[in-house]
């Protein structure tokens, strides 16, 4: 790895076989905590990563990420991941990440929405003092943008769902891949040996907490499903998901 | 990393402010997930991995971790687990991890005993095709060897738990990892606040799977709490936890 060019931050990876789910690739929770990973650690190269924003009262939050795959990660196989920075400005930082093969053969693209909130009030912060210290690329990342998600009103499914302790972060709320892990589980393990998630697009709205309880209903359209995540009847998260028969 | 001691084997870690868990510092399941990584990469590097042991149609098995730390890496901290063999035998195999933080201190020790299992009767295989290849280290590990956990007879406390798709692996069992949380569980954010794992001990006992039901049972007594998970009533996993006021 050779992150001398600020615009850019690459990691690479090994993928165990333990870290692998039901289809031996890798599960789609793990490759958003890499996506949150590779972007963190870029923040932190330019110094505008956690220990400077916290000493400004203020957090990273992920708002959005969406994220497409031609194919993943399997067992004892290389991986990296490339990010840079598409666009900043006061109020929010959209983060592309290139995923590629042992063969430096690109199997997938992820763009990010990141805002900073203010730790205080929990809203929204204004990020001109650090925003200049970012260096943008022009890198083109060739995915689609994210989509506005719908509500689910009419669900086919429901299933109530109460988080614990191991699903809660150093925010003291539920980490962003548990909401990966609750939207796929609406599936079971056999419907994953023959359908890809080739696109996943997700919104993070609300923060939830240690021992709520919330709804996931999923509703299904002819080209993809939407998921839906709601404490007392208001939304914490939505997610689109595109499969493909495989 | 220098890795040319095939006794041992070293990673070095870096630990992001979102991989952390409520109390800011890594989450056991993590680095349950670490002590499993390293222990593959070093088999993978002298070649008794997955892939040697897939073609004698065998896989690695986790039997029993033992845990003991002092403290735990925090958020933006260095630091890396070092391991190496104590024992091999036809029928298992003891392997050791040292966790050392960024200053080079030790925080803590793991002891982990491995079998190999034909992956056709899903039964302990004879590793006696491969175990010439292992070298071994006398290097010592300071923590006690793994006690004889106990059954849970009489529960303080009983909570049912049902495996998803995202808990499976790629044997299509539930994850190892994925039976620490369910432990964890048992407890709420806030008493792991004033309580820190001090040592933990684990031994998986049987295989689950996909939408199996299981009972988490915990008793507590004077010095550590004890918990099993059964599923219709036979023990798939025992564990005890020592917690240290904090």
């Amino acid at each position: 790895m050779d992150n001398k060019d600020k615009s850019e931050y690459r990691i690479d990876y090994f993928l165990s076989a333990g870290e692998c789910n039901a289809q031996s690739v890798i599960p789609l929770p793990m490759l958003v905590q890499r996506v949150i990973e590779v972007s963190t650690m870029h923040a932190n190269s330019v110094d505008i990563g956690y220990s400077r924003l916290h000493g400004l009262g203020m957090a990273w939050v992920l708002s959005r990420i969406s994220l497409e795959m031609t194919r993943y990660p399997g067992i004892n196989e290389n991986f990296s991941l490339v990010t840079w920075v598409e666009t900043i400005n006061r109020h929010f930082s959209e983060r592309n990440i290139e995923v590629i093969d042992g063969e430096g053969k690109t199997i997938g693209y992820a763009r990010t929405i990141w805002v900073a909130i203010d730790m205080g009030t929990r809203r929204g912060a204004d990020m001109s003092v650090f925003m200049d210290d970012v260096v943008k690329s022009d890198r083109l990342c060739p995915i689609a943008r994210q989509p506005k998600l719908p509500a689910v009103d009419e669900p086919d499914m429901v299933k109530v769902h109460q988080f614990q302790y191991c699903d809660i972060d150093f925010n003291r709320h539920v980490n962003s891949t548990r909401y990966v892990d609750a939207i796929l589980n609406q599936w079971g393990v056999e419907f994953f040996d023959h359908n890809m998630v080739r696109r996943f697009d997700i919104a993070f709205m609300a923060e939830t907490h240690y021992d709520d309880v919330i709804d996931v209903k999923l509703k299904n359209t002819e080209n993809c499903s939407n998921v839906e995540l709601t404490r007392n009847g208001k939304a914490c998260c939505r997610a689109r998901i595109a499969f493909e028969n495989i």
